[in-house]
């Protein structure tokens, strides 16, 4: 019998509680012996549910009961949760979470703390919710140089495109439907302006390429700007309009690190990933393509990800995982400029035909409506896409073709 | 610095061999030590290579050198592979193998020899090629009951049914254009009656059950009999034909295990899996469904699974994975006789619609052409659906549909 804690009883942390009382045969089984919640910290009440026993509001009652050998963090943020996780980890005990804003942010310093401590810090659940993802790049990859990550990340925004793309929804309709099925936040900036993509690309590449990228290296674009048209342009050209996170491995090592919307081909696996499933497409020099999916979200595939960590540490709980990464000291993103690729451009006005012609003379057009013209270039660096925009003046829509 | 021995230099060893030498860098970093492969043990002579020191045509130069402490078993089949699988382990070797054969037919014993010597047998490539999928499903699905596996697991058969699909070809001409390519061996019998889905689809339920499921218990169709008649019919349905390996679990925990070609819904994601690609679909009852895609099979795709598993083995040289499985006592499998699902069936001759509407009332008829017809049905057992087609006699097709 193994003794855990839940600290934070929101959507996830009760899926965890739900997933260990429901499915404990197959826990016990596979953890070699029963888990047993022994606390839950949360500052809220819960009257409803019968056992009061087990809440607690004071973290240090976990933090000095040295029964509890796993402690899953399921409250977000980087507050109190940071604190937390540090103080677990040097008191001993093996920590698991879905908190991806965590890693992002301090994954290096906690993986460290973990090793030093001789417990595990693990993670599944912070890409992809129950995605199978962070193990098979540590474990089943490793035999790659990982060339390209691309991923749909976030669920809510694949959500808005996936309505925006199917119904002929606008945006802001779709993300008012999103709101009312519990998809979106009230405060949706985190979805729809990439911050969640942007960690998420974060834990991906500080796994693929062993050493931290930090959120603040990660350009990152969301899909508010996106329109009716630009989705209409998509399907002329046989693409799709998704939101992408990605990383791109340079010959010197460094590599490119982003959020972006794309027009995706519908060749590309990826394209048929709709609502709010995920999917993250990983290529490596010798295995090509491989790709994981499935529900990137909501409260029992997430908590799955979350238990079967807990398992993993109670099954070898002598055995830490031998993972982790360097500080960041690396810095091995580069900046975009020199990132070259295909792009989709849409201009507004008088001869805009004429004047996309003359900016990107290989330039294909597409079908295009009254008052505006849309093409598809080849390869164009970033820096020199930026440059012929502004110049454009009245451009209405530029994304990346992948 | 790690010495490892492959065995058996066809297309996977030579692959092996390959990524060991090219990819040196990150397997070492991986690895955290270099690995070196010190034999090479074939039959065959190959004066094409430099590395002339490294081949053996002796198996117990490997058996008797303690400093290899990693094999590489790349031969398939069961009859040395098997014999030299057992010695190694016995020998206090890690064994990796891409041999699904082997880990169908032999695999729990040699889990079982491989615990008692305390070292790994690991077998990652040996379902899916490159694909992770035997770890996700150890480590990464334990907090669900697998309700469902369905899987496209044969790149050879894939890609033929795609050739009939996209292309028009009878299954013959796809057949042949298959082994032009080498898809397909001379002898295709193992691809094409299902025999290699049928493999995987016992190494996958032995991991979900945790009971070992042998080859003779799976009931196995291939795709021989489909024509370009069952193609245009799925299409008509909304559909495409694909030969699933299938696990369906039942609420008393005994399964349906079995290999036949599917009427694939064009929503599912299985469907849009083309050519030589290979997919698997998993269904949680805590995280619903997940879908794990790439290659299954290719030299360097294939290989970089087996030098995964060598990495793993080396870098956690002194721990033992915690895998393994029954001896197939519980006789998990059920006869599929009670197994209930829609149908796709195309009858001939003069009344064939009204011999359809009579044998399955609340069918759906396609769109059909002179002299035949065809119908979709609702929920029929395996066994109704046999009885039925016994007594309609003139049916040319006959299939589930997903």
């Amino acid at each position: 019998m193994l003794k855990a804690a839940i600290m934070g009883f929101g959507t996830v942390g009760s899926g965890v509680y739900e997933i260990l009382e429901k499915n404990a045969d197959v826990v016990s089984n596979n953890a070699r012996q029963p888990i047993e919640v022994k606390y839950i910290l949360d500052l809220r009440d819960f009257p409803q549910y019968p056992f009061q026993e087990k809440f607690v509001k004071d973290f240090s009652v976990i933090e000095n009961d040295p029964e509890v050998a796993i402690v899953a963090e399921t409250m977000g943020g980087k507050g109190a949760a940071y604190e937390f996780t540090k103080r677990c980890l040097l008191a001993g005990k093996h920590v698991v979470t879905s908190n991806k804003e965590l890693v992002a942010t301090h994954g290096a310093e906690l993986l460290k703390i973990a090793k030093e401590h001789n417990v595990n810090y693990l993670f599944e659940a912070s890409v992809g919710g129950g995605i199978p993802i962070i193990r098979p790049m540590f474990q089943c990859l490793t035999a790659n140089h990982m060339t390209q990550i691309a991923g749909i990340l976030n669920g809510t925004t694949n959500y808005i495109l996936t309505r925006m793309i199917r119904a002929g929804l606008p945006f802001a309709d779709a993300l008012c439907e999103a709101q009312a099925k519990g998809y979106a936040e009230a405060n949706p900036s985190a979805d729809i302006d990439g911050l969640d993509a942007c960690r998420k690309v974060c834990i991906l590449s500080s796994i693929a390429y062993g050493d931290h990228v930090y959120p603040e290296y990660v350009e990152t674009e969301g899909i508010s700007k996106i329109t009716l048209n630009d989705v209409a342009y998509a399907d002329k050209a046989d693409c799709v309009v998704k939101l992408l996170g990605r990383t791109v491995l340079n010959d010197d090592g460094s590599i490119y690190a982003f959020v972006a919307p794309h027009f995706v081909s519908k060749s590309s696996p990826l394209a048929s990933v709709e609502d709010v499933f995920n999917a993250i497409m990983i290529t490596g020099d010798m295995l090509g393509d491989a790709m994981f999916y499935g529900q990137g979200a909501g409260k029992l595939a997430t908590a799955s990800a979350v238990v079967a960590d807990m398992i993993d540490c109670a099954r070898h709980n002598e055995k830490r995982r031998n993972i982790g990464w360097g500080d960041g000291s690396k810095k091995l993103v580069r900046p975009l400029d020199t990132f070259e690729s295909g792009w989709y451009v849409r201009l507004k006005g008088k001869d805009a035909a004429e004047k996309l012609k003359a900016a990107f003379p290989d330039c294909t057009l597409l079908p295009s409506e009254i008052g505006e013209v849309a093409c598809l270039t080849g390869k164009v660096s970033t820096k020199d896409m930026r440059a012929a925009c502004e110049q454009l003046k009245n451009v209405a829509g530029c994304m990346r073709v992948l």
